[in-house]
Parts: C-alpha cells; sequence; structure tokens
C-alpha cells in the first residue's frame, strides 16, 4: 500500500492499495470523527458490485447512510443530478459536520463532490475512485463540476477531499475499453514528467504495476496541482494532448471516450512536436507507439479545418491565445502559448 | 464617502457613499481590468429603477452587459433560479476572466454569488446592495447561499466579491417597511459591540447618520468574519438575535419578515440576560425601547413549545447544543452553549 500526502488549501491522504474497500470505514472515521451521517454517491454500474460492502464498512464505523445513485455516464453529471443530490442530503438531514462519499469514477466523483462543497456551504468529501481515470485523474487537484446544457465542466467548485481511498481491485471489474482509457491518461503523465514510469509503460503495456503506476501518476498531479491549486498556470500542463483531444472527442458528439480523444491530441501533438523540432522524431514514434500496444487510437478522420473551428469556440472562453502542451522530450514538456490561428500551423504537421 | 479594507481569503473594498452609482463602471474596472463580458442580476422592483444607469456606466467602461431579473423575494432565491442563472451565463458565452454583478437585495446578493462562485469554479463578482439589510449584513462576510425545499440557505459557497459598492441614495426608494427591517440589524451591531453606535441609533431612531451607521456595522462584520472566515467560532456572534427569531420566521411561515423577527429575538434574549443576571435590567429596557422607537416589535403571540420544536429542528443540524448569544452590556456580547433543553428554560423568562 502507498500514501500520498497532498497538501492543498486542505491536506489529505490519497491511499493506494489492494483490498483497501475492507476497513474503508474505519479509514474515512479517522478522517471524518465527528460525522454521523454519510450520503453514499455512486451509479448503476458500480452500486451493485461495491455499494452494499462499503455500506456495511460504514455502518461498521457508526455511519448512518443512505444511497444516491445515478445512472452511469457523463449524461448523469448534470443540473438536474445535483439539485437532486443536494434535496436529498436535506431530506436526509445531513448536517454541517456530516460526510458525502464518493464511489465510482469521475462522472460520480465530479458531481459528488460539487454537491459536497454546495450543501451547507461545504460539508466532507471522501472520493473512493473505482476507474483507473478517476484514480489517476479526478480524485486529485479539487476540481468539481457538472455539464451545463452549453457544455462540459461548466458550474463547479474548487473542493478538496479530506481523503481518497483507492482499493484498485476494483479495476478488475471494468469493462476492458474502460481501463483502456485510463490508461491514455497514465501515458500522458509519462510523457509529461517522468520518463521511467513511460519505460515501464512501454515496456508492459496493460499489464502494468498498478500500485506503482497510480501512485507515480497521483504524486505528479499533486506536485503540478501544489504549485498551481486554482489553474492560472503550469496546471496546464495536465492538458497536454487536451486541446486537440477535446475537440476530437466534441466532433464525435462524444461517441468517442475521453481516453480515446486523449491519446489522439497526445499522437498529434507529438507529431506536431517532431515537425518543428520540438522533440526529436524517435521521441514522437516513441509516444505512438506506446499508446498502439494499449490498443490506443493514434489518428483521427476528422479534418483540420472542424476540429480548428471547435478549438476556436472553445478557446474563446479564455481569450484569442490557446496554450499548446508540447513535449521536448519523454518526461518533459513545457507550455507554448500561441495565437489561435498559429495552433492550427501547428497542428497541420 | 468611507473605504472599507476586507482582507479575507481574498481582499476587497467596501465603498459607502452618496450616488457611487455614477461612476461605478469605472470603479469596477478597477478591480476586473482584464473582464470583457458582465451579467448584471438584479430583481423586478430594482430594475426599473437602477439597472439601465448601472448598464450605462458599465457599457461606458467597456463591458458588454446583459441582464439577468429574478422576481423580487426569497422564494426567487431557488435551486431553479441558480442554474437559470448559470446556463444564462453559458449562453452569453461569459468567460473565466468576466465578471458577475449584483444590483439589488441580499436575495439577489446570494444567488448572484453562488453563481460566480460556481460558473466555471468561479468567476470575479461585484456587490451593488440596494438596501438596509445588504448593506450592512450579506455584502460583507463571503457566505452566498440558495434555498432548497427543506430549508433556507442550504446550499451556497463562502465566495468573496471583488468589490461592493453601496450608494446608499438607493436606500431612498425603499419601501419604510423594508428600511425599517434593516434596521432591527443595524441596531443587533450596536447591542452586539459598539456602545456609540447604540447610543446613535437609541437618539436619532431612523434619522441616523446613514453612512456613518453602513460603515460602523461593516467595519464590525468584517472585523468578526476576519477572525473566523469559515464560521466555526466567534462569527456566531453575528447571529445575535437570531436563534428565537429564526424560529418566530419561520413559525410565521416567512409572512413575518427577518428584521422583525430579529427584532422580536434580540428582545427575547435581552429580557431572558437580565433575567439571569447576565445583563442589568436596564440594559434590556433600553434594547427594548430602542427596536420600539424604530418601530420593529418586541414580542411574539406564538407560545415557547411551539417555538422551541422549531429551533429543536434546526439545530438537530448542528448536534445536540445550541449556541445562544447573549448581552452581557451594550456593546458586549458573548457566546453561551447549552444544551438545547436548556434553551428552552432561558427563554422561558
Amino acid at each position: 500500500m502507498k500514501t500520498i500526502k497532498v497538501e492543498a488549501s486542505v491536506s489529505y491522504e490519497v491511499q493506494i492499495g489492494s483490498g483497501l474497500l475492507t476497513g474503508c470505514g474505519e479509514r474515512i472515521r479517522a478522517v471524518t470523527p465527528r460525522a454521523v451521517r454519510c450520503v453514499l454517491v455512486t451509479d448503476d454500474t458500480v452500486a451493485p458490485l461495491y455499494a452494499e460492502r462499503v455500506e456495511r464498512e460504514l455502518a461498521g464505523a457508526g455511519y448512518e447512510c443512505a444511497r444516491f445513485v445515478i445512472p452511469s455516464g457523463e449524461q448523469s453529471k448534470n443540473a438536474e443530478s445535483f439539485i437532486r443530490l443536494l434535496n436529498f442530503c436535506a431530506d436526509f438531514r445531513l448536517t454541517r459536520t456530516d460526510l458525502i462519499a464518493a464511489l465510482g469514477g469521475g462522472v460520480v466523483g465530479d458531481l459528488a463532490g460539487f454537491a459536497a462543497a454546495s450543501y451547507m456551504r461545504g460539508v466532507s468529501f471522501v472520493q473512493l475512485p473505482t476507474t483507473l481515470l478517476a484514480a489517476v485523474d479526478s480524485s486529485v487537484g479539487g476540481k468539481t463540476a457538472i455539464d451545463l446544457d452549453a457544455g462540459k465542466n461548466l458550474a463547479g467548485a474548487f473542493y478538496q477531499p479530506s481523503l481518497v481511498l483507492c482499493d484498485y481491485d476494483t479495476l478488475a471489474t471494468l469493462r476492458p475499453e474502460v481501463f483502456t482509457d485510463g490508461c491514455a491518461e497514465v501515458i500522458k503523465y509519462g510523457v509529461l514528467g517522468d520518463e521511467a514510469l513511460f519505460t515501464h509503460l512501454e515496456q508492459r503495456g496493460q499489464d502494468f504495476d498498478t500500485e506503482y503506476v497510480i501512485a507515480r501518476c497521483v504524486e505528479m498531479k499533486r506536485d503540478i496541482v501544489n504549485a498551481d491549486e486554482f489553474e492560472t498556470g503550469c496546471r496546464r500542463l495536465l492538458n497536454l494532448g487536451h486541446t486537440l483531444g477535446h475537440a476530437v472527442e466534441k466532433r464525435s458528439g462524444f461517441a468517442l471516450s475521453h481516453g480515446c480523444s486523449v491519446a489522439i491530441g497526445l499522437a498529434a501533438v507529438a507529431r506536431s512536436a517532431a515537425s518543428e523540432g520540438i522533440c526529436t522524431p524517435e521521441c514522437a514514434e516513441r509516444i505512438i507507439r506506446c499508446l498502439r500496444r494499449f490498443g490506443l487510437p493514434t489518428e483521427t478522420e476528422y479534418g483540420l479545418d472542424e476540429l480548428y473551428d471547435i478549438m476556436l469556440s472553445d478557446k474563446k472562453r479564455s481569450g484569442d491565445s490557446v496554450s499548446i502542451i508540447v513535449p521536448e522530450k519523454i518526461g518533459a514538456c513545457r507550455v507554448e502559448p500561441m495565437p489561435v490561428a498559429r495552433a492550427k500551423e501547428f497542428f497541420a504537421h
């Protein structure tokens, strides 16, 4: 088991290990000693697998529990679920010293986290990620959100959990494509800042050492987020592969998964960086080969023009320039701000 | 004009003066130099009086404005308005560097503030209070909220504005009962921590020096909130008169205003404090006489039993004890934690 300490505006631990759901009640009790009630937020894929077990553990640690289940999938991360969850907490008479726990992937964590930030202006929040993506990404950094009609993650809060408890045995029940999806973010971390991690992934493929890999990704995210909690600077490094990736994801009407989209974005940015001499052709090749080894896509059939239009409409939201994250070599990237028009040339390589 | 500097997790100014709406665009520009768009949130009472003028000022300072109007009154401070406002911001393509401004009383400020805290996880927020209550109370301290079906202020955020601009000329257009309502909170501040302020109010009645009184209240609230931004300790002093007051307000089905309810609660706590020898009978009498001079009620026809039941159901939310704020003399109060049963005896005097 590995424990990673995150020092944000509030400090908390990410505990990563096999079988951690057993005894999770006591682990949660240690960070919320005064809590009496707990609302467990989960989805209808995860609930039949793990909810009863977690509730038994919570009851054993003295919590009175109520379960809030959303349909699995991004479409549940909406304003209606958010308000329903807040009313559910109120009807359950959750108090300011009580707790909301998220058991599931990123959608569950984002929704439950925003509710925890907002209910009575903030109650304790614990994350039990059950997907690789949630484990390495959405459970660290304090970003919570819901989607609005106009776009993804348009409302939310920066809100830190009291504990993240990652029992990676839960990854065994993921559908293969969901696991693969999370691998794209893991590879991203290797390219971003750790050649040893990347080499491990490139050599082992999907048979990687789960505890080591999750822990390294969490540490890297922790270090970047610590330096930039409210996302005004270097935190943008985490967007490696995401600028074009988001455009591809949007263009597909979200039929293409987030991980596959990021893989395509990562491959594209690697190719362009090599063409411009920012990294070597060998570096770009290694990135693309690794993505393929994991069964991730590295090409898109969408035209650059249509993707560019989507990037443009996305990026208008933060002014006229766009920051592309480019690899200099495996394990070292930089933020490259450029006018939106220049970004099109960059990706045209 | 008086300027009060508030040093919270973010620091900002409360500017209090006559005619401040004139030139408000430039004052707001000074705190949001990069903003391009502004969503102006107001209600259908305030909009016909001041919205055009404020929008002209904002346009003059280079902002592109959109107006979001809610029906006047507490019933607008709900989840539906909140989500509608977030979608309105998204449709207007408000960005992370843009601005939400609240023009109105506490309802407008609380709703707009929670939306500003949540939209894209936080955009700049400016308050232009137009009621006495908003000027002295809800525009300082960073508490934003909406009501849920189960109760008032059950969801929200601690979120600081970039600027509070209080043009007290707007108080002249308040209905007399709304002005009187705000006076209850002003008297509360005098009892709480400033005998000179109390004496001024007791001598002048509703003809008090507006700038001096608002500024003193804001300073006092600032000092208390600074010491306890997230409301875990001494901030509870601000609840003077509110424990019984809230119960009375609730019992009336919110037919009785917040100010009148607080006045009744303040009178009750003064009487009980005198009976228990915490303050002198003269002190209690001064408080009650002052409230009456302002045309505020000091008695309730509701029975203690029914009010006690309401207090009980309210207070279960924070455990089994309740903190009553009691006056020791004019200008000095203390927090008196007591078991809920003891609180009934206390108010039975």
